[in-house]
């Protein structure tokens, strides 16, 4: 039985994609194709949880003014929410895609959180995890306003509940939460900083406490170090196209095999193989969120998985 | 005595500034530095008007959307206004700032006006004209949904009330206002793609029933063109900064001058002084609607204007 995935957006956004025919610095141009969308990684990856078949909610803060574009995007979306008015203003991304250059990518920042984002998003979590989940994703930056402590301590809170939960967050949040008991999914230069290279690094992670370190390396693939053993899987083929949210696919399916019964049940070569081939499946798009379904099927039987431990 | 300036603003926008450190077409930047504001060239000009002394207020289109981020940033500012909400949204225009490259603008084109946009910025202005005005300036785009000759048809509105008009327009709003009896502004691309080059075009505009043409010419200045005769000024010294805006404060001192007393009371060596001055003291400010007064001061007297016919 796959249960119901959590995603968790303490700092979600408006991304914003401006087409234009070219984009030189320093000059002026007209933006006749503009679409607009409600982001953030945790929605991108509720967005490809669905999409895997599964069932997902998006917890996340929001504006406390209405109309609130985020909300009614995520209702847009199709995407099962709830959420915590405590921002001022939700922050936009604004990607600037082009034939000659592809993406050029402003990210804003994020406005400070209010004074009760911080009790409004444990009380929504708290209430979710009641009613029940199979596993829980704390995905991408947090807000001015809140301290870096908060995501490992969601993470403490899902443990009281037994539901397995995936950090993927970055800098003094996830030197946080690396002993928190979340399953971590640091990418190369997240890695880095935390602990070194690597599968040594991932296994250092797994020492203090991790029950498991997926790194995930772009094109390379992805490692799964575990107390069990160590995997390493590369994708079939050289994939092209947007990068943007194959990290946010690869958390997606890999919370599919953590909803299935815990940290200690899944098939660790069928998951890693699945993150791979999901992630790829996720360049294809144009857009983050959306997955190539049938390049994945494909790409699903086609990834190499060796153990190298 | 000066009178009232009421600005036409038919394609508001919220005019957003990122700072960044560097703009690489490809990549991603963060965006630590958020700053936005009303905007739309009207609203320029009703900023710059307020700045030389005289009395401004704000025509324009809004969202029909509240909060309206659009009326609260005029609030903000200051800004007299009468807004018509017409729009489904206010568009935004994107300027990334940096050290290196100078401002990269990324201009939306705006969203399509409603049915009722026409009748109520008609409505609008008759209404403010009824109440008293020296001097309406139509500035900018024309939205979807309204038709090209709605700033000639607005121009003849003011023109039934006997008060002069700047129309500040381009493209297929240009040719019809051309012959509405509103004094024009072309840049230098406008006029070429309008009449020709130079002051011979712009007497042939006059010809065609233009009171005034003021066309101008960046760091080379203007040229007014009337019946009466006609006038070049350049600028006492070359000026470098933002250009954004310095069209906008051209068109508010030339319609200070414009409110005293009609076209035909125009001191038009004096006028041309001030348009010129007005201008590059634009150019010394970071945002458009902003002058730097003391500049124009300084400047006013040591602009060269020559009779040229």
């Amino acid at each position: 039985m796959t249960r119901r995935i959590l995603t968790v957006t303490l700092n979600p956004a408006i991304d914003v994609t401006y087409r234009v025919d070219v984009l030189r610095p320093g000059e002026t141009v007209r933006v006749p194709d503009v679409r607009s969308r409600a982001g953030g990684k945790g929605v991108n990856v509720a967005a490809v949880v669905r999409r895997l078949g599964g069932e997902s909610l998006v917890l996340a803060l929001t504006t406390t003014r209405t109309p609130d574009e985020f909300r009614d995007g995520l209702d847009g979306l199709g995407l099962a929410h709830r959420l915590v008015p405590a921002l001022p203003a939700v922050r936009r991304t604004v990607a600037v895609v082009t034939r000659a250059d592809g993406t050029t990518m402003l990210q804003e920042n994020g406005f400070p959180a209010g004074e009760t984002a911080e009790a409004g998003i444990f009380a929504a979590l708290r209430a979710e995890l009641s009613a029940g989940a199979g596993a829980v994703v704390i995905s991408g930056s947090v807000p001015e306003g809140l301290g870096a402590d908060v995501p490992a301590r969601l993470v403490r809170l899902c443990g009281r509940h037994d539901v397995p939960v995936i950090a993927d967050v970055s800098g003094a949040a996830l030197r946080e939460a690396a002993g928190s008991g979340a399953v971590l999914m640091p990418n190369e230069d997240e890695l880095k900083e935390l602990a070194g290279s690597g599968a040594e690094a991932c296994q250092d992670l797994v020492a203090a406490g991790a029950p498991a370190v997926v790194a995930t390396a772009g094109p390379d693939g992805a490692t799964a170090v575990t107390a069990r053993g160590a995997w390493r899987a590369r994708p079939a083929e050289v994939v092209t196209g947007n990068p943007a949210g194959a990290g946010d696919a690869a958390a997606a399916a890999l919370a599919v095999h953590l909803s299935a019964g815990g940290v200690s049940e899944v098939d660790w070569p069928v998951a890693l193989a699945d993150v791979v081939a999901t992630s790829a499946a996720a360049v294809l798009r144009p857009v983050a969120g959306e997955i190539d379904v049938a390049a994945r099927e494909r790409w699903i039987r086609a990834v190499e998985v060796e153990r190298i431990r």
